[in-house]
């Protein structure tokens, strides 16, 4: 399997660091091709600006979604945006490594997204979205680390549902949306706590990268579950 | 009152800037002080790394919260971050006018607040979060706009609910946790549709900014009424 890492931290020490070297020594080890983007390393430009494009379509009104439609026809993409698309057809399954910073994802991991994730490359009106995005055929796995305590993320939690209402913009938002379909997140609360606690859970990472094939689905509606006002059917409720 | 515009759109012409012009012309006009961050003309450094502090507490592991934390007692954050927070502590009312991409806000903007919302700042140990967040006093609103129809991001819709999982992890993640009120936030749906749709839009706008100290708080429960383990009592679910 064609595997590639995302990853988005400062300090190659962090615990992130640690899952992140984790998973490609195992994978590797397992027999899957290996790609890691390291943000940081690669001081990855996270702003989405004109610069991005060869050639705009639009001389004077800068529309960053129309330029990328433009791009994605032309191959008109800046040659940073381009290597990150590539890697992304090459690979059957992606792992994004970050912690959590404001509830989502740090702002070179969003640029990554809102740079990298192109109109016309997987959205658009000849592409579609959800289950026809350009990048089905793929899963992707959003691996976390917080640094407050899993009780505060219950859905009668005082920071909010992990799932429904801090990663659902993440998950469901972005990766589903893709076209890619996303698995359970690994989530690693407060590793800061202790040793022991930081052992245990690359002891569980490891089982999990031992098994990536059989990590459950998260359980989105497919498009055909949507009426043509775009509410979810009545006998899906 | 002290208004504080947070604009983040690359396109001067698009309709995020007729929308952050009429704030400040409106705004002025209604005697507000007003001051604008447009993040894209200021070049904001959008990437969270060592560079935001004059000297590092710890040299060999770098840990951002940390810094952030050592940076608050020291008065040694960058100028770019000290300029903002300066802005932020002046104001009493905050603007954040952006388009939602990726169903967040810009890599720019998620920059500023992974930056300038920094531990020691607006939340710690010695400051608490929430209600009791360092930009307490403070109000503050979204004003957003869309790609997608309204009717996808009701409770059923295609999207999710944008109140309870798109912008929750803005209003209540980020917004709500530093200490400011947030108030129903400014949605602007597809735009794009027409120019009487617009002009709509502006209209609209232009009413809430004459009565920005009416516009609803959103109802978020108060640190009371969590429990110990962090859960919302029984009495208020």
């Amino acid at each position: 399997m064609n595997t590639l890492i995302i990853y988005a931290h400062p300090e190659p020490k962090s615990f992130n660091g640690a899952l992140k070297d984790l998973a490609v020594s195992e994978l590797q080890m397992l027999g899957h091709q290996v790609q890691v983007s390291d943000l940081y390393a690669m001081n990855f430009k996270a702003v989405a600006d004109q610069d991005d494009f060869h050639q705009r379509q639009v001389q004077d009104f800068f529309k960053y979604g129309l330029e990328q439609n433009h791009a994605s026809q032309t191959s008109g993409f800046a040659q940073d945006i381009k290597d990150e698309q590539d890697k992304l057809l090459w690979a059957d399954f992606v792992i994004f490594q970050f912690p959590l910073w404001w509830y989502s994802v740090p702002a070179i991991l969003k640029g990554w997204f809102d740079r990298v994730f192109a109109a016309g490359f997987v959205h658009g009106s000849e592409i579609g979205r959800y289950e026809h995005g350009g990048l089905k055929g793929r899963k992707a796995m959003l691996s976390v680390t917080t640094g407050i305590r899993q009780e505060a993320f219950t859905p009668y939690g005082m920071e909010g549902d992990i799932h429904e209402q801090i990663l659902y913009h993440i998950n469901h938002g972005i990766l589903y949306y893709s076209g890619m379909k996303p698995v359970e997140p690994f989530l690693v609360w407060k590793p800061t706590q202790s040793e022991e606690l930081r052992k245990q859970y690359l002891t569980d990472y490891k089982t999990r990268l031992h098994q990536l094939d059989e990590i459950p689905l998260i359980s989105y509606h497919p498009n055909g579950h949507y009426d043509e006002t775009m509410q979810l059917k009545k006998e899906y409720r």
